[in-house]
């Protein structure tokens, strides 16, 4: 069976609405397209949890906070259909800008204090952005189940908590980040790496590594946990680093002493491209 | 049939659930309680159009501005009980703020521009706190159709805007202002005003009328007719006017010259009690 196309707000809701009558399990997968090994992983748990598998494309402009990331992301829209018929995906949600915002937008999701710390801080709108077209997409949808990958950690963070805080009726799913077999996460901008990039970029990924290793044996302490990161960081010089923090899970904020589980998350910029990474630290 | 009562989100989810499977009609009406006559005709609409009439009473605390407002809105919990249950009424949903609010709040809807004025110029917050609000109960309980008053004309584009801007699967039904025999908007926040409020209480409506009676007359400037309810409005010394103002429609902004229809809309203190109200001009 073929994976079928829908370009409009109305052509999907008359494809879902006998499903939905039917009692079928409708799955979301909210993507920006330009699908890699990360996104096949949550295509493939939604389909082994949900009689119906649909995946959004849709490069959002309202959460790009500078236009040549916009303009630049990648939009191989052959490549991404092929991909969602090997994977069984139902239907392609595949709207233009015209029909996610026929008029100017003027109501938004806001998610305050999850969005101060991390990319919250360097990617003013970025999160409002996010949480506002999620929130259309899951009422245009109406799925019981959407996953989200946790290498974007605070966004997850963020739609957890909108799910929560506005009562909506779905549960959130996520799903492990996919890795190179270095160790660098896999992302759609990876593709704008050179050889050369490719390789210092690891050292984000080796930078958490051994932040984690510290907590491990026994460091408490989130700025000499931090320091540690910063310093593998240090070791390549093309590597800029934006952030490098320790979080609270729930709420992203940051943590003097490591007490509960926390979140080691850092974005760097690697030439002209902007990586984040994250892990989980238990104690 | 009796009315029933759920006050907890997982009681009333479990109640709708099946007449939702058999696909019958849910329509909401959401209130603060002390049920008037206003309320009546939404449940009455309600019932005409719905399968399943559900009525929420729930008094807010996030979209109050002043704490005295909040601690004196009147909650006459067993009236509007039996007024349900005469009704034909088949849901109350009356929660309570820890079921609404059961952690710090971090997600809001904000609708922009439509707010800048009348109301939301002078209520800081406030319809953030409607928004988010209506979002969740929307979110609970799922209606095909909600119910509000012309009334809260702002309150009415705000939600409006809301479920357009974000897609949510319903429809807003929008119904007349209800008035006493000499004009003034029946409100919750009218029990408040003694007998002598009570008559120049209605010099609200006496000054829309008179607005609207100059764009009949011809008169095409913003200005002269807000003069002309101003004219109307000091001829009673105890209303103090917070504002009147001409605004379009759809965006509640203010205009200079009436040319398509506009809402001539106005609050004003009588004594401790703010009263609000509105007549829509067409021309």
């Amino acid at each position: 069976m073929s994976v079928e196309l829908a370009d409009s707000i109305a052509a999907l809701r008359t494809r879902l609405a006998p499903l939905r009558r039917e009692g079928k399990t409708i799955g979301l997968v909210p993507t920006m397209g330009a699908l890699h090994a990360g996104h096949i992983e949550l295509i493939r748990r939604a389909r082994r949890e949900c009689d119906c598998v649909v995946v959004s494309i849709f490069v959002n402009p309202i959460q790009f906070d500078r236009n040549d990331d916009f303009e630049r992301y990648p939009r191989p829209v052959a490549d991404d259909m092929r991909l969602c018929e090997q994977e069984g995906v139902d239907v392609v949600f595949a709207p233009g800008a015209g029909e996610m915002y026929p008029r100017p937008q003027r109501a938004f999701v806001e998610v305050e204090a999850l969005t101060d710390h991390l990319c919250g801080k360097f990617r003013p709108g970025h999160f409002r952005g996010v949480a506002t077209v999620v929130a259309k997409l899951f009422h245009i949808v109406q799925p019981e189940r959407a996953y989200f990958g946790e290498k974007d950690v605070q966004q997850l963070a963020v739609i957890r908590r909108m799910v929560a805080d506005l009562n909506m009726p779905l549960t959130i799913v996520e799903v492990p980040t996919v890795r190179e077999d270095d160790g660098l996460a896999v992302s759609s901008r990876n593709v704008h790496l050179n050889a050369e990039q490719r390789r210092s970029a690891t050292v984000l990924h080796q930078a958490l590594a051994a932040a984690r290793e510290q907590v491990a044996r026994g460091q408490r302490e989130a700025a000499a946990v931090r320091q540690e990161g910063l310093n593998v960081l240090a070791r390549q010089p093309a590597v800029r680093v934006e952030y490098f923090d320790v979080v609270d899970s729930d709420e992203m904020q940051p943590v003097e002493r490591i007490e509960r589980p926390v979140r080691i998350a850092a974005a760097v910029w690697v030439g002209a491209t902007r990586l984040i990474d994250n892990v989980l630290v238990e104690v």
